[in-house]
């Protein structure tokens, strides 16, 4: 046909949280695959690993002894990107204005292991054990709010060792600083100023149009409180996005029902992910909330959590984001409609527990 | 000591060309890795490989036959990530204004090859080999400058598989384009306004600041044309910038000794980067310089090329830029100093050839 069709023809889509365009090349899905391939599913683990740091009752390299924990347990990183203590960086004024901008950062690391077990992730979780993950977050979150000298909170989770993770036992971390990093700050920016040009929150208007949309294209799985979607502007082949219904800017302010719907909708998420490709579905996941610098952010900020997964074809074949990705703009292979309708047809009952 | 220093001390340093921030944490380098690793060097490869598409004489994948070229060897794409031909996209006005804003892009995507020799990389060959690569460049630049629809050119080299890189053939891209792309078009609004508030260029003025500081810190090597340097606000480990001395906004402004000098600069640059580890070091390579949209860029764009390499502690363990540097912001472990003093310490005789 002459007609001109996202799943056909290149575009480029705009990300309003970032302001920022995504080039959509859909018809490149059909190259072959020569380059690299990740090593397939690692040998099952055992639930308890001697020499892993964060098992309960386990030693870690400091000398610390891990507590017999039974459901989450947090502490502080041993190799913190930040710290609390270090002396006071004075900006030189002539720097400041110049080439050579720089100032100091503190702040605070932290481990937060999901479940004593070491073979789980959220996909093989209950939602009644991710449940104590959520308040673990939010009991972080209004801890880090406390401290003086720590503006931002980002709670993360790296999972699988094509994303850098380290150790399979499910863990996420937590990096809280003295500045809005790069990201937030972006959104929040983005998020005033489609709140002054259409007195409404950018992400609850989007939640809604997603929601309410005939045949809800991007849509992966929703509850009374969260859809789960593939945004517009997708980067990762099957990026999603996690976003409360009602507006609320942070994990603190979740009620009961709430935070019982955001445990089903990550497991739901987690599990739809590892059944994809069956195997152990690898991505970085974080929460976007409000800063915690004593501000009112009411009006900037909206509760999401991105993930963003890096497999492209199968459990081995990977999108790499390169060359012109780093150099020019991010670019996308499949549309993110075609990846929520891969994602819509995957089970939420888990593949390991189907076979049984 | 009770000094702030960067080399102990974390703190966030500014990039005035993108206008962001990056997240540098040196006490990092010190904890232990126990990540995934990439695999070693690949076997030796054989000068010419029947198997390739990119060897003169062979035959790709679409039925044409590669021709017997002696130096460099550029054509279009097999699998181009933008066309020239497709329907034209209407844009909805609606759209236009909400959340789901879109537009159709052409372009044309090239492969360049970098010499008849399977087994070779910029790194191990010579300056008089490399120079017809920056004249195929200028050609293709000036080639694309021509055609109507096309208003940015990318070139980019994807180096090994770590990289995304599916042939180890030498070859770099180029992907043209009727849109700027979201990082030049960055730059350009940075220079833009550098240029406003200092009546200067921005890159004229960081070229002349790097290469008169005392010491040097940030620079690897420099010729008569060209810095080579890890700039102030890298993120990769050793990410580095070369930078034109004199104000040039193209390659095809380019006289010939500076062709010459450009020739040198990356040669140089490369094989130190190969030393560095005793490997093929990967890298994505890209060149930033004026788009071909018919506008005058002499005030907003300054020729500099980006070297983004993954590698971090040896030839098998990588930075991985993922959880808080997807969510919050780039993060880095040494400084830009001691990843140039690291560079500056390697021969610019490719450790192949000392072996001999
Ligand atoms: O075109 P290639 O080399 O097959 O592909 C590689 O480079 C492209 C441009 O940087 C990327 O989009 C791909 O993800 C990468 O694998
Ligand atoms: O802290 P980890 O898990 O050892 O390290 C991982 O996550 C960090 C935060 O996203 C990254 O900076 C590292 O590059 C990555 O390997």
């Amino acid at each position: 046909s002459d007609e001109f069709q996202f799943t056909q023809h290149s575009h480029r889509r705009y990300n309003p949280l970032t302001k920022s365009w995504v080039l959509c090349s859909p018809h490149r899905t059909q190259r072959p695959w020569q380059g690299a391939q990740e090593s397939a599913n690692a040998p099952a683990l055992p639930e308890y690993d001697p020499k892993c740091y964060l098992c309960p009752g386990n030693t870690r390299a400091n000398g610390e002894t891990n507590p017999a924990y039974k459901t989450t347990y947090a502490f502080p990183n041993d190799f913190p990107a930040v710290k609390a203590d270090q002396p006071e960086f004075k900006e030189d004024e002539e720097s400041a204005k110049g080439l050579l901008r720089v100032t100091g950062v503190r702040g605070q690391c932290h481990v937060i292991c999901f479940s004593p077990a070491h073979n789980l992730t959220i996909a093989e979780m209950s939602e009644q054990d991710i449940l104590p993950v959520v308040k673990q977050w939010i009991k972080c979150y209004e801890d880090m709010a406390k401290v003086d000298y720590i503006n931002h909170v980002q709670i993360f989770e790296n999972k699988g060792s094509a994303m850098g993770c380290s150790n399979p036992h499910p863990h996420g971390q937590m990096w809280c600083t003295e500045d809005v990093p790069e990201e937030p700050a972006k959104e929040i920016k983005a998020m005033a100023e489609y709140r002054q040009q259409n007195n409404a929150c950018l992400l609850c208007d989007y939640a809604k149009l997603e929601t309410t949309t005939q045949g809800k294209p991007r849509v992966v799985c929703e509850n009374d409180s969260f859809a789960c979607v593939v945004p517009f502007w997708a980067v990762w082949p099957f990026e999603t996005m996690v976003v409360s219904k009602r507006h609320v800017t942070s994990v603190s302010k979740l009620d009961d029902v709430q935070q019982k719907d955001l445990a089903n909708i990550l497991r739901r998420i987690a599990c739809r992910y590892d059944n994809l490709f069956q195997c152990s579905f690898p991505y970085s996941m974080g929460i976007h909330q409000a800063p915690v610098d004593g501000q009112d952010h009411n009006g900037d900020t909206h509760l999401h959590i991105h993930f963003y997964p890096p497999l492209l074809r199968s459990a081995t074949v990977k999108k790499f984001l390169v060359g012109f990705e780093m150099m020019g703009e991010p670019q996308r292979d499949l549309t993110p409609e075609q990846a929520a309708e891969r994602l819509r047809s995957c089970s939420e009952v888990h593949y390991k527990k189907q076979q049984k």
